[in-house]
């Protein structure tokens, strides 16, 4: 979508449409940014990652498209997360877009404390070693080609380098998170 | 959620679990990337900058929360898009988060060769100049502090300065994009 919008004609707004005086306090607190952010859904994706110490797994609603020629994608990640160092470190990506069939492991991949590659039947390894989660209905693999460190959160940008999508996608009902829970959709949240 | 995950205890998996063979090509095509991120839905935004030549907005789908501490956001923009320039060289931002009842501003500013600015009635100048849809639910005003240039796009680093969500956050039903259709959450996309 990032790609249809166009550069707008010269146009300046008049004082008379202001919408009433705004106060600008110049600071954001963190439960500003958390007030604001719990109205932004987001898709619903589990990253995957090998590391010395074994596979790695967090979920995340950071991922977003970059460009499609090359084929990229990014994502951020809090480098309190326990897995910061691993992801950080590693090469190369197993990033899982999830449906409502997936709610399972999103929230094993988001839970502390727990072993989230216990279960042996949830996932497998691919060809070229990466763990991966072999029920989820869409993924691609990819290459970090670059980095932008912030203070405490580190984007990753990645190419991917291959792509798997379910052979009947429409039957998937993708998952969102949004307002600290679980959402799907469908026809039932189509806007008409 | 990026900060509830955790480093998994040493794992590996067995060959028997392999979910049969993955043939795996080494390269990912257009189609197999617009195919792979079809299945990813993302939260609408809509992104406000100044420029020389005027006030320029787009539709976005690609904003994401970096950190809390400092308030960091980032969104990506191909550098095909006719506001890329304006966009890449501005220094402040107001990215909005679009409600059902702001689809007809989504589509607006998803619309090429249209004035997105023309009905005055729409938008509106924060105190410190930048231009702004009211209407919003929820809007973060920023400054660009980081920039990651890849070949056909950017990443925006973006620090918050300032922040607005409406007084009752619950009315709103967040509007999401999905498979090339518009999709709303609230009480009716709730997984159970």
């Amino acid at each position: 979508m990032q790609t249809t919008e166009q550069q707008h004609a010269p146009a300046r707004n008049d004082e008379e449409n202001s919408p009433g005086p705004i106060a600008l306090s110049g600071e954001v607190s963190v439960d500003d940014f958390a007030r604001v952010f719990r109205q932004h859904p987001g898709g619903v994706s589990v990253i995957t990652a090998d590391s010395p110490a074994g596979p790695v797994a967090l979920t995340a609603t950071s991922v977003v498209s970059v460009s499609a020629v090359p084929p990229l994608l990014a994502f951020s990640i809090s480098h309190r997360a326990s897995t910061a160092e691993s992801i950080r470190s590693a090469r190369s990506y197993v990033v899982h877009f999830l449906g409502r069939d997936q709610l399972e492991i999103a929230q094993l991949c988001a839970t502390s404390g727990v072993d989230r590659f216990a279960d042996r039947q949830l996932w497998a390894r691919l060809p070229t070693g990466e763990p991966y989660f072999p029920s989820a209905p869409a993924w691609v693999v990819g290459t970090r080609i670059n980095q932008l460190d912030a203070e405490a959160a580190s984007l990753i940008l990645v190419r991917a380098t291959e792509s798997h999508v379910d052979s009947d996608p429409d039957s998937v009902q993708p998952l969102v998170y949004h307002n600290r829970g679980w959402h799907h959709l469908g026809r039932h949240s189509r806007v008409e």
